[in-house]
């Protein structure tokens, strides 16, 4: 279905890979496209508790294919019409109601790079090449990394990083927080991670505590994070995850969740 | 007069003691509403300067009492009126205008570790067991951590810890900011550093200095820090803290503050 | 020109001085209008690509010139005037168009840190004095310092260092993240990083994102830092800088970047 990524569900846990690998999975249009239905689609499928992301081959992503030159950034839409694709791609995985695991598993510059930031957890192969190097190509952050950047690392590292477009050795990114580990098998390290998740919690807490964290960074007061907390725990305490989860720690077992993440309603609206 | 926290007052120390240690300090009903008491009353406290929580017996707080078993979280209030037990006392913790230290003398899980995200420095004994345990109970971050718990220690770590819930070994949390110390002793090291605050800094300066980082954190522009550092400048400036604050400076003489916290202006109104 | 600071530019690097060696460079009304004057007029220099801020002498900078003792921060202006001074040079750092990189010298406190929080990056000599020790002096924080640190180091160092008043050992500030490096010539270190931009990246591309990185700080949602890129990058797309940054990458070889800061337009009016 699908030319430029693939994906493959296995006990919950489905991995996304980026798939052009004679490219270095460098992003297109198409690619855009593709995970911009990609990621719509997932919040619905109650079947995928987890999702990982990698890359086809030896690269995770390259970068904006530039087989078009200086042109690539050039566009027959106005200024006021025009978005930015890598940024399109943040935004929705911005509303994805599961957890995202990135699996760097080679390269990363550009939105190679930029495209993990609204994802929760990123682990990197050790040693690997990564960077934001727009500034050496003429261009500047983009994927919403403006915003989501300074967040991950803190604004010293971000004004850095992105000021001299250095590649970042990966050691370095795992102490500033942007990585959450480094590994010399980066994808076996993120089923790790998943089946830790998906074995051990509730697709509803999940689902609400993603969408809780990223939305609660924009908002002036404790208050309205109170506020969000105290519908989910009026809802989860009529509903069976609560029961399943305390009654199971109380027994000493472990505890099976019955619902599913689409039966959580939206609390952000 | 409190049946589940005490309190103890020594040279501008008070130390607050959550006193259930047969039940591992676990959280109720009865102790939010003296938490409650507490923190509201102690803002009109002058002969209090600093602040230190810890735990009775071998526990800090073992997260939420579980005796009700599922239905802890069931509710008689609607959607709309029921508000977390946890986020009530956070929301206060936010406003106390002294610098409180949190002592985690032992293990603290769920609301154990949330309620001291409000707190200024947290210690914690080394090794042991702590974690945002809610989703392997099926339930979410509570206590306003959604919004507090990304501030401490960034959007990664505190994805990362919500959303497997596993235990975190201190040292991770000391690297990961969530804790400033782990210590053999975290009391006597909360008594250091209070003794520290206690002697050498003024109390006004204190109390809005406290004040003034936690709320700029949810201003967009730092114009609004600067608008209310100056206002604070100006009434400093009048005052007798500054006039000695630099005058034994001069000296070189330990400076002997002459103002009580209460008499700090609300510049936050 | 000025009597308080000097400024060199040699190869697009241009070096600030704090100069008042016979008194650590301590700050005063005086320093305050020429920093301001400064940081106002830069913005419309093209020859300027990178700014170091530097102290002469043994110092950085050792906070306010206390020689007025108690009265340093009365004012006959009014409560509603008042405006602190270095809250008012921050403000205008906030809105610098270039690169900032602190080369810390020597002693820095007070004034003499929060001064440099504005700033990009941070350089500090190794074991050197450094603090925010308004707490016992009487006085609080100010240079807008309530909303800059927290977003510099994470709001639990800053309330630790803050309340404590404590001087702070480099390592710790460079481990906490308030310092990108401890340097024995920290002078060097800064013009290391200078070269390393101005050779390689472009002065709109630096422009930008010096801004973008800073401003999103204060944004609620990531789509507003999607607004902001997809301008810049449309425009970027039709200009000769990103057209010379793709094309050097492709080819091979050192981009020599045709535009100007000044002409990049204010995407964020």
């Amino acid at each position: 279905m699908y030319e430029t990524i693939k994906t493959d569900l296995q006990a919950g846990i489905l991995t996304l890979t980026l798939n052009r690998p004679d490219k270095m999975n460098a992003y297109t249009e198409k690619m855009n496209e593709e995970l911009l239905h990609f990621y719509k689609e997932v919040n619905h499928d109650d079947n995928v508790r987890v999702i990982v992301v990698t890359g086809s081959g030896r690269a995770f992503c390259a970068g904006m294919d530039l087989s078009e030159g200086g042109s690539t950034f050039s566009s027959e839409q106005s200024s006021d019409e025009y978005r930015d694709l890598g940024g399109q791609v943040s935004l929705q995985v911005y509303e994805v109601n599961k957890p995202i695991i990135a699996a760097i598993n080679g390269p990363a510059v550009g939105i190679g790079m930029t495209m993990t930031l609204p994802m929760d957890i990123r682990i990197v192969k050790k040693d690997t090449k990564i960077g934001f190097v727009f500034g050496r190509r003429g261009i500047g952050p983009e994927a919403s990394s403006g915003w989501f950047l300074p967040r991950v690392v803190g604004i010293g590292k971000a004004l850095e990083w992105t000021l001299t477009g250095r590649y970042i050795p990966t050691a370095e990114a795992v102490e500033a927080g942007l990585m959450q580990y480094e590994s010399e098998d980066p994808l076996e390290k993120a089923y790790e991670i998943a089946r830790e998740i998906a074995e051990n919690t509730a697709a509803t807490s999940n689902s609400f505590t993603r969408q809780l964290l990223w939305k609660m960074l924009g908002q002036e007061h404790p208050y309205a994070s109170h506020l969000v907390e105290s519908k989910f725990l009026h809802w989860a305490g009529q509903n069976a995850d609560a029961d399943e989860g305390i009654g199971s720690f109380v027994d000493k077992r472990k505890a099976e969740f019955p619902l599913k993440a689409s039966q959580l309603p939206d609390f952000f609206e």
